[in-house]
């Protein structure tokens, strides 16, 4: 059985209690997570989120792309969040390589060198700064004054404040 | 108090009871999942995730923009996942809008206009499947033989597979 299939046996138990059809579109507490795609991270959990609470983005490393700034405007001009919360974590993939190193491997494997920056760090909250400045940078997230960013610790579950 | 510190509290339980600090950063189900942002979809939940199992890859609808592709070249090549699950849902906010409409209204209150596509789209079920064509025409994506797409119900909590 594959885990697509095992995906759906337990959507089949989620969804015969389910009672939260009724839920806006909006996220209710008006706030909008970037977070790594890791697998050790379960943001629902650790962060206590109900269904309709929260926007989630995530991806590898939880970088401020061009992608994300995409999903944050979306999210606050026409869904009304205003505040944004980075998370980071230590024991990241991004810190096991270094993108020139990659980006000559998957040219050796196809042939084409990836038109795009693969987003390797070296320090979890260094990059949480790095994304608070891209966001700041950015003409298309209209409110600001509300961003938080934090290292998720994957040994023991802790979320640590990044100050910049 | 602000949502983000309501998060801080509810961290705070999470890591009270944390026995999951011994997880391996390779996901345990060799899945990733690439999902929409929209807060009702609490991954974890509705496909019975557990911390370590799966990438979850979220942005604005879901879609497979080049930022995805970029997070699931990683996924593939460096940490080992071999399946996709794409979800698109119901009444998703990307279904409300026109790029064009939402740039202008971007340019009026910036003076810029986007330099990336917003990715509105008109069918969840039909976007799942411009996803995975996207996917199958990347060549930085290296397993392609286990992708599956959904569209999750929102009203009923239950997965619907859309196929090619």
């Amino acid at each position: 059985m594959s885990a697509t299939d095992e995906f759906l046996t337990a959507n089949a138990r989620y969804a015969e209690s389910f009672d939260k059809g009724d839920k806006p579109m909006p996220p209710a507490r008006q706030v909008a997570v970037v977070a790594c795609m890791d697998a050790r991270i379960e943001t629902g959990r650790l962060l206590g989120l109900e269904e309709g609470d929260a926007h989630v983005i995530r991806n590898a490393g939880g970088v401020v792309t061009d992608d994300v700034i995409r999903s944050l405007a979306i999210s606050q001009r026409l869904l009304g969040t205003r505040e944004i919360v980075l998370i980071h974590h230590t024991d990241c993939g991004m810190l096991t390589f270094k993108d020139d190193a990659v980006k000559a491997d998957i040219e050796a494997d196809t042939g084409l060198r990836p038109p795009f920056a693969l987003e390797a760090f070296a320090d979890p909250a260094e990059d949480v700064k790095q994304s608070m400045r891209r966001i700041a940078n950015s003409p298309f997230v209209p409110h600001k004054d509300a961003i938080r960013g934090f290292v998720y610790h994957v040994e023991n579950g802790q979320l640590k404040e990044v100050h910049p």
